[in-house]
C-alpha cells in the first residue's frame, strides 16, 4: 500500500509535520515567538504574497496553533497570537537555531543569540529531561521503544536500531 | 525586496529548512535515527516513489547530512548513513515527536516511548544547557538577542519582543 498522507501515518513527527503544513508556517511560528502578531508585519518582513500568507494563517487557526483575536486597541482589526498548543513548538525552531547556526554559520558569527535571561549565559545545547523536568538526559541516553499506540510500521521501525546481517 | 529563497535569508531557522529540503526529508532522517541504512528499506517503509526517494537521498548526501556508503559485506551495496551533521537533527526530531504525541496523541498512548537508557525513567520535557551541558535553562528562560551575523532583518523581527502602539 502507498501512503502518500503524513496524517495516517502512525508516528507523531508525521503527525505533527500535517499539521505544521510547510516550511513558511514553521517562518511565521518564528515571527510569532518574537512577539508579531499583525498580518501586514508578516507579509512585509517575511515577503510572501497575500494569499499565501492567508491560506498558511488560516490552516495555524484551524489547527489552533495561532489564535485569531481582535487588538485591544481597535476590534475592527484581528491578530494572531500563539496559543498553548502553538507556543509547544518552540523546541522545534530551537532545535533548527542551534542547528543552523553551527552548521550553516553566518561569517561574522551567530545570526541569533539565545541565552539564559536569568545568567546571560549563552546557550550551548539542547536536552531531554525526566522526572518533571528536574533531571538531565543527554541526547545520545534517549533510547526509543513503541508505545502501546505504536502499529506495524512504527514496531518495524524501532526494530531497526537492531544489526540486521 | 521579495524574499523566495530560504537560502537567502539571515536566519539560522531558514538555513536549516533550506538545506534538509522538505517533509520527507525528515521521516527518511527518522528512519537513518533507527538504524535503517538501504534504499530498499526506505522505500518499503516510508511508501514513496523510487524516484523521490533518490532525490531526497542525494539532496541529503549533497548536503553532507547523510553519508553513501559501501556495504561492508558486500562493497557493491551502498548504504546511507548519518554525518556528525546529520546526528546534530536528533533535536529537531525529538521536538517533533514530544509536540506530535502530545497535541495530536493516539488513543491508545503514545506510539513511541522516548526514555533515559540508564534508568528507564520516561522523557518528560526538553530544555537547554549552558555552560557545557552543566547547567539547565527551562524554556521559557530563553531570551533571543541579534547576534554579529544579524542583518536589518532580523534586528527588525529580535526588536519585536518588545510591545508597540
Amino acid at each position: 500500500m502507498r501512503r502518500t498522507s503524513f496524517s495516517e501515518m502512525n508516528c507523531p513527527i508525521a503527525k505533527s509535520l500535517d499539521l505544521i503544513g510547510d516550511w513558511w508556517t514553521l517562518l511565521i511560528l518564528r515571527n510569532a515567538f518574537c512577539g508579531m502578531r499583525r498580518f501586514q508585519d508578516f507579509q512585509a518582513h517575511l515577503g510572501i504574497s497575500s494569499g499565501t500568507l492567508t491560506s498558511r494563517l488560516q490552516r495555524l487557526t484551524e489547527q489552533q496553533i495561532l489564535e485569531r483575536i481582535p487588538n485591544p486597541h481597535d476590534g475592527r482589526v484581528y491578530e494572531y497570537a500563539l496559543s498553548k498548543r502553538g507556543s509547544e513548538l518552540f523546541p522545534v525552531l530551537l532545535a533548527l537555531t542551534e542547528w543552523g547556526e553551527k552548521w550553516v554559520p553566518h561569517p561574522e558569527g551567530r545570526r541569533i543569540r539565545l541565552l539564559d535571561r536569568r545568567t546571560g549565559e549563552d546557550i550551548t545545547g539542547i536536552c531531554a529531561t525526566t522526572a518533571n523536568g528536574q533531571q538531565l538526559v543527554p541526547l545520545t541516553e534517549i533510547q526509543a521503544l513503541p508505545g502501546p499506540g505504536a502499529d506495524e510500521g512504527t514496531l518495524a521501525l524501532t526494530d531497526h536500531s537492531k544489526p540486521r546481517a
